[in-house]
């Protein structure tokens, strides 16, 4: 098939060398060649794209207003522009799409498919996510993962998996939920549960705590009732679960890591997309 | 709190126990002397149940066509003089409550909540369920389950506990499933995932096949292509997975496992439906 | 290469299948026709042994006093008559040798190696004897093995592999020992240590205790220091780990097994007893 | 008890806390002020130590020629000074004691014990020792540790605890062992056994080696095998077991890490020296 990657980070640098390496026909545009490796890949100045099946562009779709995004080449691309250049007949992947480049592209006529909101992608990605907590919990306090006390707050996507790994590596690891039916599921898995009514009181005694709920719950009560060692990570979207002034007032040391999966691991990152447009391409009836 | 338990298996024995150890006070019913433990819980003949708070019912709650399951008690009663006994203030629990009980209650304008039906017990039952599965691997293979080729179809409840066992215990787990979604699960979690698209040509590999969907995974021809030496377990409730008369035909060796909650772990299952009803209760704002 | 099993029980037929397998010659002798597979594998009456490179002899070679243990056949064999058999340039291997056979053979000029004394053989056992362990605790007691409270005493070869399943299947894994380098590996590997200074005063905490020294480490203070409700598993060698008789008389219920790696995986067995005969054969240059 | 420390790095000073937190009298030598946490931990100029029941030196306890290591000190003492004031009836505990060390010790008729030298250390060393090349695995790849190929050579202190992690990160753990009962741990736990017959010839397969064996495992002939995305991590001490300079020359990405427990958790070490020196005091009949 041919392919056309248009903008993004290493992730889209490394997804199309991973389509070139399956055999298809890959143009990579909006990439500076340094960035690009050898082999199969080709790159040019303007967005020819004529016969191109599929098109893929980064995520997220949009960087600086009205920008495609393209951290790693020199010159810049309108969304506008971008869309005027693609083949309706194409199929049109992008990443976490936003209402501007959702209108633009209606009125194109082009349907976008965003492969954010594949399930298989915030799972894939939830992966490295969680790794990404791992790395920064072992370079950011003084102790050992195993035998730390810790507290995940929630048990989403990232919730199951990094609890999954810290009990891999042997904390001993407490899961926060609210619902009978996931605190059965902390339970199942040989978690410590905790549930709303237990919260308050539990709190003095973790070592580490990692939310992952994207609602205010560190407000400055419960901060208060952490104990004096603790270190925080918040890995939930904006607006974080941890009220952060209230916590630099009370000495609580937090890190909001947002992106982890794209930093820690570029290379999985670009496969994960790559098995996900292979699957949206399979359902579409293209592959 | 005033409890009342009327008929049942081990499981309501055990759940009678741990709700008297829990301060309550509890009366059995329809449960003969010799299996009920001694301590807090006492037992009367007729069904005095004036001033009790809540009333729990069997798993299932009907045994014998218009019966209740009663089989630790050398009488019997039916559900209809049951529910007629059982006071309206209370709150009424059962467990997989069919339409004609269903149908009696709302007569008598009594409201039964469903027990099974809730998730956190489906989920701490899946626990059971998987060890019993374990276990039933252990006793009917020449081999140990460390080291095993297993595929695991179906990754609901069941599949996901059982899967996370038996790659504690060290087998190669497989598993399989439709969705996307459920297969970067099965990834994520460090299992071989096995899509539609693979599954008939990777029949051959496995040493053993546990089936967890209720629907006819395994037909003639995806018998034929098993591993010679395979055994295979279902535990998917009716009509099973495996097509068992085409295997008895083809010398595939396959148990049909169900109700295995009950059976390896009665005390477990007891302190799971306590808790259960605990939830209920609270949600109730009873507790 | 040409091979003689000569007696035994499953672990040796399967050797011998295995054996065949793998494009050896195999002669079995003194076992039933019924019990051997069919394939490459004959067997004769009387022990006509010319041209065999390797003879294996059973686990445990002696039987009855005197006797080969030969479980599978309807004749028996004296161990001196096998001896004056073999041929002097062969490879003689035999599982757990006594004084009285290692004599006759010294007698005979014939050097026969112990494969039960192999570091590899007892390893891989010890994973064969922690599943029998593990499923006489599931079929045993009430309760899930997941969220039990166990304390294994001991942490040689089985303690090591139990403790790694029990923790794989979730139970919360406590183990005693009293050197502090085995109580390092214990907290290494995420399980709670108990050393000799707090062993009497946690026994009352634990569900299931499951011995691995042999010796007397549950005389009758200790066993009435245990839970009321305890279940105990006794996998010493004689004299056993527990006073039986003392267990008996205070209620507390024991289980002693023996020889589980050959009941609960023959199969997985044979292929341990292969695996160490061609080290064997490897170090003695035969192969 | 009254205990001295003197010199060190951040792991004496968690230890001087942890002494403290534990209701000893702690006096802290050659440590200046801004690194000592409050509390009961006193400390002076001069080594005062009339009455000091355990002195407790640095790891390692020489740092440049004849000087103590105190890398947190704007002083410097020598090591024939410091020794000249210990008192002699105390129990004096040092860490990576060299020969010169040793010999001006024993002109002072002082015994000093080795805390590095003793197992329970060495294996909770290596814990920390394998979280931190966990930790460098993740940050220097650009792939997630889940779904790794791996093979980690030598299955001692370092290997068996790195080993566990990576499978509890859902790694496909390789490990290359030399003996038979290693291989067999090897399998037994479920990992890919190595054995040198195969290691040449496997060495295409892996994304990532990590050596722990101080001896020259990978010259020329294997840095050429090695798949050329690889990445290698050698743990071993001095000479390491990776051929750096052939290494730089084909190109093979390396990094040697030496002293990883320290870095990666201060207080987890200092917590593993308390304890060691308690081992050590229990054993001299003086705690």
């Amino acid at each position: 098939m041919n392919f056309a990657v248009i903008g993004g980070d290493m992730r889209q640098v490394k997804l199309a060398e991973l389509l070139a390496e399956d055999g298809h026909n890959v143009a990579a545009f909006a990439v500076d060649k340094e960035y690009m490796g050898a082999g199969a890949v080709t790159r040019k100045g303007s967005l020819e794209l004529a016969g191109t099946d599929c098109v893929i562009l980064p995520l997220p779709v949009m960087g600086k207003e009205g920008l495609l995004s393209t951290p790693l080449s020199s010159e810049s691309l309108t969304i506008q522009d971008t869309l005027f250049n693609l083949p309706p007949e194409a199929i049109i992947c992008a990443g976490k799409i936003d209402p501007a480049t959702r209108e633009l592209a209606r009125h194109r006529k082009l349907e976008l498919i965003d492969y954010l909101e594949r399930e298989e992608f915030a799972v894939a990605n939830a992966v490295s996510a969680a790794e990404g907590a791992l790395m920064l919990i072992m370079s950011e306090t003084a102790v050992t993962v195993h035998n730390l006390k810790i507290l995940v707050t929630g048990f989403g996507r990232i919730g199951k998996i990094l609890c999954h790994r810290l009990w891999g590596l042997g904390a001993e690891v407490s899961a926060y939920a609210r619902e009978c039916a996931d605190l059965a599921w902390i339970k199942a898995y040989g978690y410590h549960p905790v549930d709303p009514g237990v919260l308050d009181d539990s709190l003095h005694e973790f070592d580490v705590v990692v939310n992952t709920v994207p609602a205010r719950i560190f407000g400055e009560s419960r901060l208060k009732k952490l104990n004096p060692g603790v270190w925080c990570l918040d890995l939930a979207s904006k607006p974080g679960g941890i009220d952060f002034i209230k916590a630099a007032e009370l000495g609580v040391p937090v890190l909001w890591a947002l992106g982890l999966p794209g930093e820690i691991a570029p290379v999985t990152s670009g496969a994960v997309i790559r098995d996900t447009i292979y699957n949206i391409l399979k359902e579409e009836g293209a592959m």
